[in-house]
């Protein structure tokens, strides 16, 4: 009997986001894998930090967290070995995913690698689009409203085009880009209907509009945009 | 003092899949609001039943489920009312919200009416994007792919070149609306990068190659596409 791969996800930051189950299965794991960066601690493990047996044995898998860089292949290969001694010898083994594991999440490369040979188990988690739409506190979407999620590195005519066929867009990964994607809203005129969220859920949130969002801004920042015409939509 | 009006994110459908801080907030709650349909069990209040408390007073909000159909605003106006009666006679009201009460919730239309004048807060939950991509067995975005969110009753032209100008699609609320959408899926060449998930995280969960997905579907069923090129993500 091998053991079962979970990819859990542990939501956008708040403990107290991580769904019953996650906890459950995080609760009872021997065995603990987590991203995590060259130095400092790994988000993932904070979020799940309470829920952790203080005997599990963990695997830290460290990537390099340059933005914008492919995660390093090689990592995941090596961290997918170690994980498939744990499950060949019928360990169960739980990998702790930011967010939600499928949802632009490195969960997918350890599933490529090891889905097929083990039975595999996927926890959904509450995303960083729930959270930010709560911290914005205006609806993400709305009736038969068209979302479209554009990663922050997209070049300006991609991004524009996608802007303007959408009701509601959310700009994930914001980062170093945000001078770029503020610059192209404001020729848009989009500025007064983009709202500027970091660290959703957690206690340092910030929540502005985009007009008065920082000069620089973390990797887990997000710009929301509505286009509807809901008078209590405008923020 | 007024209560507090709370709008709670439930998840798909599988209780274990409620957040610990939803869990908490029903459980203590004594005034709990949720939709219903005219006849038969309110979903919302279905996934997060085993948290009411037995003498908690609830207020359903009778929608009639006619697809299509714009939510009758008199309903949530009168329940709007009813709920403002007890948050001012100081009493926290939780209202049920199936998936994330921003990302296509009726809750909005609560939100418009209340959360100017009683403290609010939002808790979000698990989409249905999440359940249906981890039932599937595949990620729903990687590193910079952008995802559109499609209403299944949006007329085929938009729908058509809103797929062709992203790598991720997912088309909700199928429905009725499933054979013309397979038909142009089918015209598009995209049927075999489709998957067709019903009840998501339910007992009852189906989840189908969209080639085989059966000639009627329920409300709640997502079409998932996936146009990148990852060998593991084919179907």
């Amino acid at each position: 009997m091998t053991g079962i791969l979970y990819g859990v996800g542990v939501g956008p930051g708040d403990p107290e986001l991580m769904t019953l189950k996650a906890h459950r299965v995080i609760s009872g794991a021997k065995v603990i894998a987590y991203p995590a960066p060259d130095s400092g601690e790994s988000f993932a493990r904070s979020i799940a930090a309470e829920a952790i047996a203080s005997d599990a044995i963990e695997i830290p898998m460290i990537v390099p967290m340059r933005v914008e860089r492919f995660p390093a292949q090689d990592v995941y290969a090596a961290s997918a070995e170690v994980i498939a001694k744990h499950l060949s010898a019928g360990e169960n083994v739980v990998v702790l995913c930011e967010g939600d594991p499928f949802f632009y999440g490195s969960f997918m490369y350890l599933f490529a690698r090891l889905a097929d040979i083990f039975p595999t188990e996927i926890i959904p988690g509450v995303s960083s689009l729930g959270a930010c739409s709560a911290a914005l506190r205006r609806p993400l979407t709305a009736r038969n409203d068209v979302l479209t999620v554009i990663p922050g590195p997209l070049p300006d005519e991609d991004m524009r085009a996608k802007i303007e066929s959408a009701e509601a867009i959310a700009i994930m990964k914001v980062g170093r880009h945000l001078p770029r994607i503020r610059a192209l809203l404001d020729e848009m005129g989009m500025t007064e209907n983009a709202g500027y969220i970091e660290r959703a859920s957690l206690g340092e949130q910030t929540v502005l509009p985009l007009a008065d969002a920082p000069e620089s801004a973390p990797y887990f920042s997000m710009i929301l945009i509505y286009k509807g015409d809901d008078p209590w939509l405008t923020l």
